[in-house]
């Protein structure tokens, strides 16, 4: 018979990001969304996802969300979402924080692959570079399939601070980051715009390269405030955004953690990089002539996320 | 100069739910939304507000989000939400949660009056109906500019229950709830209906019952699967549709928590009741008529209020 | 490849109603849209398609329209929409109007089946009872596929005159209709509410019988005040919404034109009654049970649909 | 009493253009719309405003839409959309043209002016910069509340024409464009931008020549296709952009047709710049450094405003 099906969308880890990233993919009625975390975590994510469900008739979305930790639950996904992970804790080496996140990796991909072959995944997991590298070799699914979240989320900070600078609306401000997430971003000025204006003929370089400086500790700013956990509002955001260009094959270009094979000059290796996002994925990885200083701060990125990837 | 300035929201209480309800404000752009708490969570109430900014490039949403302790930063809101005070401790007599909870009432509105003499109140705090009352008086308000929230919430989650139940849209389900919060409820299911059709006529008695009890208990519900902390999406979806009501005159008809002079044969006394929410809060109740065993509902409904009021 | 494809909407007729349909598809970003009229008309069509796409950056949706007047652009929609056909013309007999149309049904019918055998088809081409008929017949299609409008029409029509005369929200008028379009609707009181309030609890019968005739003559009235032509937005929109319940899997109770197989005691014929349209299309018929005025103003309603038939 | 009360707009000519903008103005609940016509139009104004009206219970949006010939119904509006006048006929002078529709200009803003004096007004009737020009005198507002529109809607054009070639999201794309409408437009490429990626890496040289050059023509393209009239739909997704930005105080930056006084050299001439616009109409006017070509371009572009208002 034919029919007319919603979209599924899994998201993996029950935690703030994972929550807030249900809760705004099902306000945009992408499609029904299973929220799973570890069984130890069941019921409080069954609660959240209950608690959603039940703001559907007031904000007026068609979308069921359910809590679980039962894979079988996630069966035939469009698109997984992994923010499963543990944050680094006091007295952790990062070699440990890493090891420990790659196993959550591994067994999450293990699960996905088996219940959604033909899903889409994407990745949060810090540090995202590797962990979505480790998704992607664990999957063994084609490399357009499998995408890291970073430049989205920078993107956004960015332009907050500059629309606040300038005291415009947050759509006119474009700005534009490759390479890897906080310190080894690599901010680009000259393709950030204000209403296409470029940023750096409106904004002294003195106080661009503070906006820069606060972007790249942006995540940092927020744990600092909060005192406890990080940020889940942007990040979420982010993702959602990601999903949408896929699930409504936006085509959208959109700063992503991507697989390269020769692009840049690196191979075999997920860095952030611009890109096409629609309905097959990463549909393209845009190459940009970079300048010596781009190139310098770019390799750095690439080298740093190969630091990480030897830990594993 | 002639200028169109933009609504602006104050939510008091940074939790979870006042949050998000600054979050969903600011999604649908009813305006700037200022986060208040109190001193000790002034940097998280600002790590909150910040990350939600975040998610504004992102989101397309023009609204400033910020937090603050200082309510010079609350002046001339247009609408303000009360969501602070203390949850029940083990070992807390109800009595001493309700005196508690009516300082914190008082303190807070005597600030919202000195900075936003103009605004109107709505209350989330409970026990709702007492603490709207408080507000009430300690406002010097005129009865439409203080509102409680109750019913819209009660609604949503049997909205919810009975568009599962029947594998409906949300968008078609129209429930109808009179009197208090959980317990005190009296649902109006000859007012209830799917798509204009009367609820009983499509789910058998016990079964509808059941689903009422489930309403009744829908905060519990929630607050035994978290484990730790009570529901958050559905009351700030709740206020927000609040909000909006008022920030956009919409002139909706939604239960409310009204003051009542005479209308069902109670005085002096805040009760949920169908209003008329639009530009000038409380536009009219809708008095109707009941039952026997509805206005007994009622007076029992009433009578809890009463009760409370009596401990303050 | 694992690709997720943006739905996929034809509208044939170029005129205003479709035209407009095309526009709040792509508005919703319901799919991509395909407005298709016949080649002396093409151009035309070409010229509403682009400057609605045009519109697209502004409105932010990404839908891509294009005009035509060839069948194969239309492959493989996932919903067909007809909207062609002629009006009634001074001089014309009803009869002549009617195989006019009937004629029409059947070689647009022909050429949807040819290209998009699994497509759903929403009929409003009048006399619309009949002509979903035809198509029905014509394509072969599963009853659930084939469906007509008019009563989500008559009800948004109905809607607005109870909203502006109480002067209250859009959003919380439910009215209810059954049987045909314009006289020949059922209007059920009885389930038609207010914020769940029952509407003659709020409006004096007399004046809601006025606001009665005054829905039925609805159409009548904008032809009136045109001066030439007929109704467009109210149109597109109800059939905006029956696109959207199916291509979201929404499953909303909407009064639809169904094929009806014994329910309310008539076999072989399109009618107006309340279903559920969601991902298969209509989902299901509710019966309801009618007092015997109820049931008669249905057989009259019934009756003329026949006619109608019995002129093809 | 405090009341929060809905903004207002009026649109002023009820054609396609003026029909339109008050259905998307309506949609996106930015006020209540009076859409108002001269007295022999009357009838067909009511008539559309009635129809646009009756969508609103199915597109969910509560504004009042009322059609008028009277001038005492748009009294207080917060913005005022002029779209009134006559496209050139043949056999008519363009001097003829210009004179006529300034004197519509010169009537229309006596009663616009009576009734709203502290409204802001976006003029779109051609030619629009000496329109806008005409208005302003006429009002004897000051230069921030006289906006005429141009840019954007170019910029439109020229963002779907990019984002087709590419295959990319329109919501991705940043055309640039300064001058005047149409042929005097001048396109900025160097201030183009794909995601941020200067349009000029991405598109051939040749190939976006003959983008900008349809660009330029692209109101031309849609009255051949269309055969009888001219386009509405992103001419009217165009104008309610910018009575977004007022109403939201969104404080966009959009191309607009300001008052200049002394930017880039030119004074008291209507002229389309990069502005900021919001809840003070156009609140800055963004002077940027032109290569010699692009100043000569828009010398070119004022000196053919200066031309048509030689003419009034």
């Amino acid at each position: 018979m034919t029919t007319i099906k919603r979209r599924k969308i899994t998201v993996v880890g029950g935690g703030f990001t994972g929550t807030t990233t249900a809760l705004m993919a099902a306000q945009k009625e992408l499609g029904d969304v299973v929220l799973i975390d570890i069984p130890n975590n069941e019921n409080p994510t069954k609660g959240k996802a209950l608690d959603m469900l039940e703001a559907s008739p007031v904000q007026g979305f068609d979308s069921h969300i359910i809590g679980t930790s039962n894979y079988e639950d996630t069966a035939e996904s469009d698109i997984v979402v992994i923010t499963a992970g543990i944050p680094r804790k006091p007295g952790m080496s990062r070699d440990d924080l890493i090891s420990t996140n790659a196993g959550i990796m591994k067994s999450v991909t293990k699960e996905i692959v088996k219940y959604s072959p033909d899903c889409f995944i994407i990745v949060l997991t810090n540090p995202v570079d590797a962990m979505t590298y480790t998704v992607y070799k664990e999957s063994g699914f084609p490399k357009n399939r499998v995408i890291g979240q970073s430049g989205v989320l920078d993107t956004a900070r960015f332009n907050t601070f500059i629309a606040r600078e300038l005291n415009v609306s947050v759509e006119d401000v474009q700005g534009f980051v490759l390479g890897g997430h906080g310190d080894d971003m690599v901010p680009m000025l000259r393709y950030s715009s204000v209403g296409g204006i470029p940023v750096e003929k409106l904004i002294e370089k003195d106080r661009l390269e503070q906006i820069v400086e606060r972007t790249r500790k942006g995540g940092g700013e927020i744990v600092n405030l909060l005192g406890n956990g990080s940020a889940y509002y942007a990040p979420a955001a982010a993702i959602t955004q990601m999903i949408e260009a896929i699930v409504k094959d936006k085509k959208r270009i959109l700063p992503t953690i991507a697989y390269l094979e020769g692009e840049y000059g690196y191979s075999d290796l997920y860095l952030g990089v611009p890109t096409i996002l629609g309905g097959s994925g990463i549909e393209k990885v845009f190459e940009l002539e970079l300048t010596d200083e781009e190139k310098a701060a770019l390799d750095k990125s690439a080298d740093s996320v190969r630091d990480v990837m030897k830990a594993l």
